[in-house]
């Protein structure tokens, strides 16, 4: 595969949350065990991420108190800083870092939505995105007037009206709508402020936005939809693909999927970068890796590991009196999160796994891919992924924290560096920019562009 | 009136929309023309406030384009940031100033209204407040998928239920919830994390929060409503009401109506703080004062002063083909902001003032009280409403900015700290210790203890 630019790197997002991406992280005695709601922490993971030139930093988001689906033990996730707020906090604080922050369409108004962020990309000069999630979890529907969540495709359908409504609403300013001219006390264009004027299935918004454009027009659009519902909002709305694969085979089939849906849709396939998820345990030798991976899995707590799995696969998933040694029981379908259960039980199939060595594997990362090795050995792989059509970039989940990222940072980065597969500088202030992303035209602009060169 | 605590002194709130507060703040030469949408404007604000000693930074909201109902000109707060991420981004740079967010529970679910100002407040260390407002207008309701706003009456009701739950929400976690030990793997103690369970007229939300409480209990709850209703809900959940008087004596009247209304609900009068509104003019002289008055005055624009009239009276209030030299026609009743209405009216009446005199005289402070004076008439004035049962302090309203709020800190402050009447250092790190309000203990901790107490 040659048609990728020869200047083309790879891109990186940091899933930093900061009680760690592994189940047992807050046991491990790098971590500050407070970390999940420790602002000085999320600040020091920051800035070590810019030091490091990364693309993004990354939070996941949930609307309810997450512990498993009653396993009430162990959990260091189990509450933190709301994303948004989090990285407008962090913004000031640096000054190339992106943030990628966590929301939903299910549970959140396109008006506020689309105002939050926004403000975020206006504070940060341009370098906010949206992950835009459905929330799948019967708790989050609890806690907004419901007994039971929307099924699957509800969710999606509304889903995409609301992105399509939240990118009018930012396009409610043209980007030289502010004329802000003191003599004549002209303070904008109202030629260029434009109403949204929606009525769909579910919103009506008459708009505008009460937030002007960004330096990059307007936050990047993420999905991580793996399923044919997630992957048809993702190809037709989103910049950048967040994903679960565990071999190059399913990741090139996601990868050549998405490119195809985005090509069919009209849109540039470039300018849809597909980033899956990579958690590694990195050490200057097999053996230090192996050592590192050893020591977190032996600090899982059995309940917290039976959790975690009642967790990935929508909460249904009930291990009471099953064996840990044995193997994992068939579940019942859900309205949930349908891609990651899939997911978690292929892994079980493929290895063999019992419950116990399921639990281990993905308390690290979840159902993304996991690496143990040494730095060549990991950019070996990434670089494989690369260059053969399964990634356009990485999203790095470090296994704890501080060390995970530090450990990257400073073994893996020059790797790759070396290689000429990442920057060296930010190539520039905005997320956009960073990502190799066009500039998004304001919608009202390009049908005035389209108006004038026709006549 | 003696029987406040001797060393009871004058809080003081700082309000500082970066688009300035008078309408024609933005056409000052002072005032950076893009203020409203300018971030390190806003910072320089925040930091001239810590540096005076302001209790906190408060920001007003509204849900929609503000541009007086129709009138495109010029008006300078047609765009801004969302108030809760712009504090976010100034948390980190200041470490005594409260910040005060207007949200509204009219267009908000409590979980994410409720979590959004728990992170806020977790970020700041315990510094954060919340403003209820229901949103008042019409444009807010038609983004917001309807075709008319709920009356007046629906609006309060449901945001007495609104505020219940959020607190309610905040109380999830109780404040030693979290163990966080490694040997045992217990990150948190289930026994004291806590459902909501709430189910209401128009909420269901079953909890817990997912973010702990902060070292100031939960937010500090501040309200503005002046009508019955608001007075009602002000008085069973406010700490702090933010209020508009243009004299002693209505002032007074609504002090002590408060404070009785709150003694009636079993609550510490000295609990709810009473806060009226001020825009000071400020010169070394009377005559400097004046001369800065009559200049922001000369620069406002006659589309831009009716539109002001228009957007303060609940857009309603049409003025076109009226002699701005003459009388205020009369307006149709209104579900909007009723109590802003009544005053603006009064204004008009008490002074004989036409159209123009009115929008001149309303464009500094809209509805607030104007003092054009030196610093020693300024806090005569403010001393006399301290003392005499109108006041527990006061929020400022610098007309433009950054001079306005420089004004102040730099000549009332010291007059005031002279006197005695305001603080020469911090009291406390949260805002809680220094407006003096109580910490608030957990219901479910109040719970058991009264139990462990009846045993």
């Amino acid at each position: 595969m040659t048609n990728q630019p020869k200047s083309k790197q790879i891109k990186l997002g940091a899933f930093l949350p900061g009680g760690g991406q592994h189940v047992a992280a807050w046991r491990h005695p790098d971590q500050p065990v407070d970390g999940a709601t420790n602002f000085e922490f999320h600040k020091q993971l920051a800035l070590t991420a810019e030091r490091g030139l990364f693309d993004a930093y990354f939070l996941a988001d949930g609307l309810a108190v997450s512990f498993g689906g009653g396993t009430e033990g162990g959990n260091a996730k189990v509450a933190g800083f709301e994303p948004v707020t989090l990285f407008s906090a962090l913004a000031p604080l640096t000054k190339n870092l992106g943030f990628i922050a966590t929301a939903s369409t299910t549970y959140e108004e396109p008006y506020n939505l689309a105002r939050k962020f926004a403000s975020l990309d206006l504070i940060s000069g341009g370098r906010a995105g949206w992950n835009v999630v459905t929330t799948a979890t019967e708790a989050a529907a609890h806690n907004f007037n419901l007994d039971i969540q929307h099924p699957h495709a509800h969710r999606y359908r509304r889903a995409s009206e609301h992105v399509d409504v939240v990118k009018k609403l930012w396009d409610s300013f043209e980007d030289d709508a502010f004329l802000r001219d003191r003599t004549s006390g002209r303070f904008f264009d109202p030629q260029k402020l434009h109403r949204t004027d929606h009525k769909g299935e579910h919103f009506q918004v008459r708009g505008p936005l009460n937030v002007p454009r960004s330096p990059q027009g307007h936050p990047v659009i993420v999905q991580a939809g793996q399923s044919d519902d997630g992957r048809g909002l993702a190809a037709r709305t989103a910049e950048v693909i967040f994903t679960a694969h565990q071999h190059l085979g399913t990741a090139q089939e996601f990868y050549r999927d998405i490119k195809s849906r985005a090509r069919g849709l009209g849109r540039n396939p470039n300018h849809v970068l597909v980033m899956p998820g990579v958690s590694p345990f990195i050490g200057r030798t097999e053996d230090e890796a192996r050592e590192k991976y050893d020591r977190l899995t032996s600090l899982i707590l059995e309940e917290d590991g039976i959790a975690l799995l009642n967790a990935l696969t929508g909460g249904t998933l009930d291990l009471a009196g099953y064996d840990l040694d044995g193997p994992l029981p068939p579940a019942p379908p859900t309205e949930g999160m349908k891609s990651r259960q899939a997911l978690i039980r292929q892994i079980a199939d493929e290895n063999g796994f019992t419950i116990r060595q399921l639990y281990q594997w993905v308390a690290s990362a979840r159902g993304h891919f996991t690496i143990i090795g040494t730095p060549v050995k990991i950019v070996d792989t990434l670089q494989e992924w690369f260059e053969n059509e399964a990634a356009d970039g990485f999203n790095i989940l470090p296994p704890w924290l501080p060390t995970g990222l530090d450990d990257f940072v400073e073994l893996v980065i020059p790797e790759l560096q070396r290689r000429g597969l990442f920057r060296t500088a930010y190539e520039g202030r905005t997320l956009r920019e960073n990502l190799g992303l066009p500039f998004p035209e304001n919608r009202w602009a390009t049908a005035r562009h389209s108006i004038e060169a026709a006549e």
